[in-house]
């Protein structure tokens, strides 16, 4: 499906979900939870031209499974909050100065607020998921978030570590993104009363599309034009990150290519800058980028594949979005 | 009752708490969900001579009105899981250098730690308190996180307004700590399936004990012994925080006074730490100090008068606790 048609296909639902998190704050600010300063930082933080890629996906899962209303788009937009709440508390710890092409909250506001604006989003993301969509929705989604939480440090942990294996790598992400997808589109599915079949194919797909969007982010940041990414090229290798390309291509070139990716990577982060074009020419040749374009594909077959259950039941506008999406992931630019 | 005599009827319910809490974590761990740096990280902020003040009075909360049980201390711990996670957060925002006489986890492990095993607390308590407490009490305890948030924005709002109200600051301390302690009690009583007046009574004595508690800590950063504190004598002051004794002293001295206390308040931190033994003269005179006593006695014995709707049930042990505890709040030096 062309960009532009499915982009049309789901505007609709996309503005619901704005709709739904403007009367949501609406409704706390009528209780006086929302201090004056707060709101300030939740309207930035919010409505700063997120793709809704999250709410969406919880939407669509939802309705695969037949059922449909108000409550749905209330409880889509928690997996929204908790996902601004992570951005939010990411940026104060990467001392981030954009985001999405703008000053990030801890910039704009500072530290305080921007802790302190995550920590609200994150209760009332629970509270929403666990009053609308029961309490297996609120398990499933405080697991992946501690999964996130576990995927983090893992992550710290890694750091420093140039050895790794792609199952290291897929531990990170299956932590920091994939299960969290997959939470959403299986809280869509109980909200439908979906059985189980059902709710294990659209975990499959999230956690799958998780992964794949995952590796198209990482290539993005070695091959993606920075006029349409909004962020400088090769960030990851300058920041000594270790992201599939490059993991498998200390795993494919020669003894001499890869010491010379590990005296890079030991060394000083200027260097690594300095040393970039090479370091990319490398990974070219020893098929980083192929390679990690192939399992991203192969990932997206196989969250496509799982929606083959639903096909022959009057779904085909919604499996073809949920295609759409996943192609999408796939082929994005930024 | 005499602190000791206090203390040695609640070591069994303080035990019994510490030992739900290891046998959560490692619950956690079977199910690889915390990292070997999260288990650390985790360790050092939990176990560090906390009080567990919030879990032990939901568990006393829930025995008055008649029900115990393994769950309960699971669902008491949500409680302490959430004070710690807001404390971890707190110390990164206030670049704190100790906590309890020890480094905090951001200086010791750093801010990317300190943050996300916020996180974790936060969610693992939402997800104790929705799936034991159900629907009420994750209701009840993500308002109080909510109000809580909102009282910390209120405080950043207010920090430049040396003309604050009495109801400035309780509307700060009932949003930073009351309402919370009043959530801890009534997700005890919830738990105990346990009727409206029963409930209404132990909300109130929790959050008249969480105002006490608060006033009583203002109180000793003026008034109390270092050693016995362990911080710093006139820290509030030096910050340029307004408190209940200043904001009394600032609303009745003469003006000469006022203008002097004024202009330290404007003025440079420096200042205000050199002139702090003529601020805390002049505090005094004003009976700051006195009527900040007297508002923290008056909390306590509402707290405690509260309670008499339960004393003709053969509850007179745990009463008795509940009483003692508010007493403890006030003659504390620490």
């Amino acid at each position: 499906m062309e960009n532009n048609i499915l982009l049309a296909r789901l505007k609709p639902e996309i503005d619901s979900i704005d709709e739904a998190m403007r009367r949501d704050l609406q409704e706390l600010a009528a209780n006086n939870l929302i201090a004056p300063g707060l709101a300030e930082v939740l309207q930035h933080a919010l409505f700063n031209g997120g793709k809704r890629f999250r709410p969406l996906l919880c939407v669509l899962a939802a309705g695969l499974c037949g059922r449909r209303g108000e409550d749905l788009y209330r409880l889509a937009i928690a997996f929204e909050y908790l996902h601004v709440a992570t951005l939010l508390h990411d940026d104060v710890i990467d001392h981030a100065e954009t985001r999405r092409g703008r000053p990030p909250v801890s910039c704009l506001f500072g530290l305080a607020p921007a802790i302190l604006a995550g920590d609200f989003l994150h209760a009332r993301s629970m509270f929403l998921v666990g009053t609308i969509g029961g309490r297996e929705c609120l398990e499933i989604l405080c697991r992946a978030t501690e999964a996130m939480v576990a995927g983090e440090f893992l992550q710290l942990a890694n750091a420093e570590n140039f050895n790794q294996l792609e199952d290291d790598y897929f531990a990170v992400i299956n932590g920091k993104t994939a299960l969290f997808i997959g939470a959403v589109c299986e809280c869509g599915a109980i909200f439908s009363r979906a059985d189980k079949e059902e709710r294990e194919a659209l975990q499959t797909y999230g956690s799958c599309l998780g992964r794949a969007f995952q590796i198209q982010d990482d290539l993005l940041d070695y091959l993606g034009d920075p006029a349409r990414t909004g962020k400088v090229v090769g960030n990851d290798f300058c920041e000594g990150k270790m992201t599939l390309p490059l993991i498998h291509a200390l795993n494919n070139c020669n003894s001499r290519e890869k010491k010379f990716l590990l005296d890079l990577l030991m060394g000083e982060k200027e260097q690594r800058c300095d040393w970039l074009g090479e370091a990319r020419d490398i990974i070219g040749a020893a098929h980083g980028f192929d390679y990690s374009r192939r399992v991203a594909q192969q990932l997206t077959a196989t969250a496509i594949g799982s929606l083959d259950i639903f096909s022959d039941r009057g779904n085909e506008e919604i499996v073809a979005s949920l295609a759409g999406l996943a192609a999408y992931v796939l082929r994005r630019d930024k």
